[in-house]
């Protein structure tokens, strides 16, 4: 076994309706509450209300703060110096994984006196103390397991584009609250690049170089839900709370695990390519991950030595995802069985091609010398990055 | 999927030589800090002595507080109203289960201005408010998992004794220091007794009421690596660093599931047992355990519903264990392969019978009534109790 660090996991409430109840949570905190939500979805379901009724019973004030698409570093930053003087004592996100990673950045920077660009990696040149305001998390998309991670993902769009982190352990949210019914109203194709991002994230951190036995038990779990349910709730079961349960589940384990194991080659292109271009995060990821494990896997077996961790994991999951046993000497065909189930992923779910944004073979360059193997169980060249990517134009 | 919570986990740092670097971890948290230990294995080891070096080095102060055998409330009371007004900013606890939960509480109670009986479960009256100070646990033997629950058992042995805990959800330790090498010393009987805890507390957890699919990840997790470890590091492989960090796993990560899922009967024995007579409370569960799991397996199958869950779980520890791929239509034959394996344990580590600790059958009725079922998979009367109990008297 080797050594391994694990940076410690939110306190979770998981159930239907649990969100009926989160103005206890939010009372153990503090009496002024700033609420992060997306434009207009909690409103259109009536949970807005519900909110804001619980908010009340327990006598706790309520300032609020919207965001459209990805939050960008000059969104925390006006935030922030809106909210600074307010009194406000605990930070709430209610969204998807960018309204969550909204939240995040704002409860670490409502008790800093600077820019979050200066906490920025590789832009800033700061290290954040960990200072940081209690912090409940809300999902209302299963994907980016943000309500479980120590970083949030902040852009900017463009020429001079990119996503970039402020980190901290401490980072990880007090409490996320998972509840099913707000995943309810997630559309097909929201549905579809969520779950896709959520697989790659377990998929890329049970393979990474930095898994432990407590991240693979994890990520593994993860995977089993996520294989019968990411498919029905795209398409004939959105409505089922078993599925969208399963779903929540397999999210918020990927946070965890990519917070504590690392992610791969997907996730080193995630960050030039959605800086590049104005592209979902989910969208990046379910369309890559099936050509990342084919060249993968293609390496890995053209260096095999006999029983190579990352080959025999690959293949435990093409098991699992094809609901058969793995057995040792199937390492092969259960590898292929993985590349299979993937494709066929993709293809149900009409995860759109790079193109479709406006990516072109003549970006391949830029974008490949911009992405970063990150804890990839092989390391890739540029080339083979390229070549990667130009699966998916 | 049931609804579920999960009250965290300790920050980890997990390897050999780790203890080495413990300084630094504490230099984050204070520069005072008081040391818990048991009576003198540290110094035996030289580890004292590295410790103080480390401490020394960053400036941090250190007070030491020694403990002999099970912490008990007046031994926490006087502790803390030595240290009360000395300046304490970190407590470090180094030892076995005891020492820990020594530590957690002594931690919890340097913010008190009370006496810990007023917190005691099932004693006092008071809820604690969950203050306490900055709290590492660095465990020396494999076994109780304390370095990762939220709870602090504290004795009273005797006609009146007691075994109760103080018990939040803040009480998770801040960080666990895992260091295979500090278990290298400990003697066969000990690693045997502990390794039973370990090993009840996972099974326990994976079969409770309220096991989740989080902590079923995890408690199989745990027995996979304590399945082929458990012996060798109590005969002939103790002064493995492998089989030592396989064991330190498994009951750092005991002690999350219990946290979280609950334990069955034997821990409900545990306390009344513990509590009248003085055994360890290892042995208690090394010694019961094979019995409860024939008792519930029984009492599941003559109440069988196809599949029942707990039944189909036991069966696949039972696969586990004999290192064989469990089937569904082998539910039975997999339960019994459980009972033998853990039967043939018991019996390769020498587990004492309660009658060596002065146990007789007229106490049983005493102790059955005492019991609890906890999260048992089964409800069991105080009959079966006493029946499961008299097998290994």
């Amino acid at each position: 076994m080797n050594p391994f660090a694990f940076s410690g996991i939110p306190g979770i409430v998981f159930g239907p309706g649990e969100f009926r109840r989160v103005h206890r949570t939010i009372k153990e905190m503090g009496d002024h509450v700033l609420v992060v939500t997306g434009v207009s979805s909690l409103e259109r379901s009536g949970k807005w209300d519900e909110l804001g009724g619980g908010l009340e019973k327990e006598s706790i004030r309520c300032s609020r703060v919207t965001l459209q698409g990805e939050p960008s570093p000059d969104f925390v930053d006006d935030t922030v110096s809106r909210f600074r003087d307010r009194g406000i004592q605990v930070v709430l996100a209610v969204g998807g994984g960018s309204v969550v990673d909204a939240g995040k950045a704002i409860s670490a920077m409502l008790t800093q006196e600077t820019s979050v660009y200066e906490f920025l990696e590789g832009i800033g040149n700061r290290t954040h103390n960990g200072e940081r305001l209690p912090f409940v998390a809300v999902p209302t998309t299963s994907g980016t397991g943000s309500e479980a991670t120590k970083n949030a993902v902040l852009s900017k769009v463009g020429p001079h584009g990119f996503k970039k982190s402020i980190r901290h352990d401490r980072f990880v949210p007090d409490v996320a609250v998972i509840d099913p019914e707000l995943m309810l109203s997630c559309p097909p194709e929201v549905s579809a690049a969520c779950g896709m991002d959520a697989f790659t994230q377990l998929l890329e951190s049970y393979v990474s170089t930095q898994a432990s036995p407590f991240t693979d038990a994890m990520a593994y779990s993860g995977i089993s839900f996520l294989k019968d349910s990411l498919i029905p709730v795209c398409t004939t079961e959105g409505e089922s709370i078993e599925k969208r349960a399963a779903m929540a589940y397999a999210s918020l384990v990927s946070g965890m695990t990519l917070a504590n194991a690392g992610l791969g080659v997907v996730h080193g292109l995630a960050s030039p390519i959605g800086g590049l271009f104005s592209i979902p995060h989910g969208v990046v990821c379910g369309t890559l991950v099936g050509a990342e494990t084919r060249v993968n896997i293609e390496k890995l077996r053209k260096q095999e030595q006999d029983g190579h961790t990352a080959l025999t994991k690959y293949a435990k999951v093409g098991a699992l995802v094809s609901g058969r046993e793995f057995r040792e000497e199937e390492v092969h065909p259960c590898c292929d069985l993985l590349i299979e189930r993937i494709d066929g992923w993709i293809e149900a779910l009409a995860i759109p091609r790079l193109s479709r944004y406006g990516i072109r073979a003549s970006d391949l360059d830029t974008i490949a010398r911009s992405a970063g193997n990150k804890n990839n169980p092989v390391a890739l060249s540029v080339d083979e990055i390229k070549d990667l990517v130009s699966m998916r134009l």
